[in-house]
């Protein structure tokens, strides 16, 4: 059965292309899915679906909310969680993510530059793998469906 | 693959069928469950099947476990949760199985008219998304899927 | 070892203070833990601490983030719960608490006056017992604890 | 019984000590507990008992294992979280305890100052409560366990 | 989707054929599954495959091993279990698996004749509902999956 | 820490005394539980506290779900569950305490005459040990806390 | 539906092909996987894909990581898992597997030499069957799919 | 509270004394626990109290039984689980237990000899520590008790 790869973190590079790209170049079994990836209708869909806020704590909240109810499910379902740091912003949703997987039983395999190693290193230890590129990711989830080591 | 999602509460109203148009209409690929909305049947079946009783305690507690085999199992299947109550009625059991679900970690949408607001503090915190509208949940429903805000 | 019981529901009347005497009376070791039964301080409590809110759905909302703190990790620490509707008010975090325990495995008494019979039919099912009493509370407490009818 | 607190999250300031000594003061019978909070053991303590590594990484991660071992078991442990995000530093690893805590069903409070409200908002909406102040802490828990609110 | 109904107990009438005809006739979306119920290959099923043994206790166990296999695996994907005890025998493993169903939180359905009521007072308590013919079984499983009472 | 050691079975005859006198003998830290082993009451209990039943069944189903209050939570609290299947009887409760207490993971031990073997070789083969006599379960015990050998 | 099966263990022998195959003649609806049988490949895969590393001990914990991303992932997915000790070498990991599928509360097999009764002793007590050959295991599957004994 | 620290593994040294003194001259608060350690005492439990067994195989199984009882139950009471793999001997029960404790979710630390390293990747990626010494273990277990790093 194709596996449940979920791709959480970082939403402004094209990493999750990349890594369904490559998957689909190797034909392997596998359904990705992925938070709401469209900042803009991200921070607003509370107050877009559920009524408008002047507090913007209050507007953030409504939203969270109706963008967790996706992530909690997908987390769930998924067989591997993937966590992208990128260069910027804190990213914490991205680190939440990773500990909510983690209790889960979740395998992780976290995806960031070198330079993030430190401050990443809670999360890389609670990881099965770390990667720095999409490429690499997709290599990992060839062996682990196909048992293959890359070519070349 | 498709989401399965429990309607559950108020059986007086046609929210369940505005909520499964509108989603019909957005193409969603959802999958709706209910309890059984016939509210003689959900009554009656207890010892419609089992046997007669004279004690009406007896009776509905006979009808309550059968109803119970249903509900219990669909959400527990669910993916999320959607809890009505109406204007009327005491609708216990609604609360009932917004507890249920929120144990089972389960995402819940309440849907209520906002006078039922105070009344319903504790449910809506447990809630991810509070709704007023069928049409709200719909909403909700195709921005978790799909990621798209309602547009217009 | 002492049972841990939780007092779930109504607040308005002196039922837990009821069962809390005659399971003294009776020397059971049982240690007895509730929602906060001061109503003004249970929907003040979040504005009061956490700041003021213009609107009464996030004041509530606050409010009911810091009571289910305690009644959420009370329910999950009892051995029983016992569960009390009265005579007025909606009283949806009640059955919301039973739901959650019935989900959680918890056995469940509930506590309401029979023409509650119909209304409470799925949640008095989800139960083991069903009293009339706070002094059946106590006999069902004396019984599990320590095998004695009560006498007389 | 005494309450179990974890206070999850930023090691340099002296947040700890001011909620210990408000729940002192207070009274309360709450037990608390943290991560190691000497920076710089934290840091070595893989390389300082198990032996050098020469590469950073793998200093880290022997370090990050060890920390692990405190860190898994106490939020398991706990019967709150607090997690704390400071003005510096990414604090991932507080962002991890969040959502592990998270997803073993543990009540969460959370504790930043606003301007972090945005970046935070996941975890906000997955906490029970947010505060800005270790005393707002000290007030929610005083709360929670004795059901007083804040005088004055 | 389909449910998944598991014929537990007694294995020398026809009432597992008689449930699966009413299904059948009813058109209910319904996979039913058992324990093998050729009597003499369940007995001889450990000594068959995996080796002679003198003493009958270690033949009994290894075939019941065997069994058990098959009996717990089906139990953990049954939506509802029914659980038949019939006049004779100790049918001690049919109360087990009940036992074992009960704790993992599925629906049961005991079926027995009236004279039994006393000394499966327990097991009946566990159950959803209690029948007295596999006609009733059918009927119970027609209202929970398709919300039709019996007509007639 | 002590040993939660419950004692399920069979109530007509002096095992759980035997067992306990050994226990104490050996100077074991190990507290024993039982259901409640007062038949009269134990059957009498639902209509004892909580009102007449004219119908035999609903009074069995009200003295059930009170006993299951004290089975349930104790085999819960258990490390080790030793289920005792006497000479007479049903003992369908005994069965089914054995497969709750075997989906929770928790050890168990049966203790029965050899008679038996065949009728419970699914309970056996679930069960850790199998004894015979109260005196094996108690060397049971001893070696299990303390790593003797029975002497003599 | 099919049942998965997750043959773990010794990568030496063909004993899993002989296992497909057998299952394969008598028309078993099984699905198999097993972890990557490739040893080279299985050693390799962290420093092949992660990058290089100097250390032995960090080679063998990064290939340990991709690998366990796909073991973990199949025993919780699996139904049943066949545990195979061959002649020689620790095969550490192949017990490892069998003690996470134990308290998974999946039902194995063991397949060994007789040889290995002693020192496998633990393991053979927590599973449900021990064969000596692959086709023992195909008759237990044969037997657990479809109730039928080995003809001749 | 003291913490449980569950001694897994090899019995053929004196590395648990090694430990225990090691804690008791750091003052740490620590409850260790084990296996049987009596090598024939551990052997022979099964007959020795239960009646004897011609074939080697059932004498194992039933001696195999006892120990699970205190081992399983000692495992999951534990806050941490060491596991020690000597020079000899297959110890695949140490293995076992690792694999039981890490399903579990418990924090694992693997003791043994660098030439261990490669037959023990799988085990040592699932630990979150890797010790060489019982003073390892000592200085592992007082940082994670009292966040201290040993001096000298």
């Amino acid at each position: 059965m194709a596996w449940n790869v979920y791709l959480a973190g970082e939403i402004h590079s094209d990493w999750r292309e990349r890594i369904a790209e490559g998957a689909k170049q190797a034909g392997l079994d596998v359904t990705f899915s992925s938070p709401v990836t469209d900042h803009g209708a991200s921070d607003d869909v509370g107050v877009a679906i559920l009524g408008k806020e002047d507090d913007a704590f209050w507007k953030d909240h409504k939203g969270a909310g109706v963008n967790a109810i996706r992530t909690q499910t997908l987390i769930r379902q998924a067989d591997v969680v993937v966590v992208r740091f990128g260069e910027k912003y804190k990213q914490w949703n991205a680190a939440f993510d990773a500990g909510f997987a983690a209790a889960l039983g979740k395998p992780i395999v976290t995806l960031h530059p070198p330079d993030h190693d430190h401050a990443l290193k809670e999360i890389d230890r609670a990881a099965m793998a770390t990667a720095e590129s999409p490429d690499q990711v997709v290599d990992v989830l060839r062996y682990v469906l196909n048992g293959k080591l890359p070519t070349g």
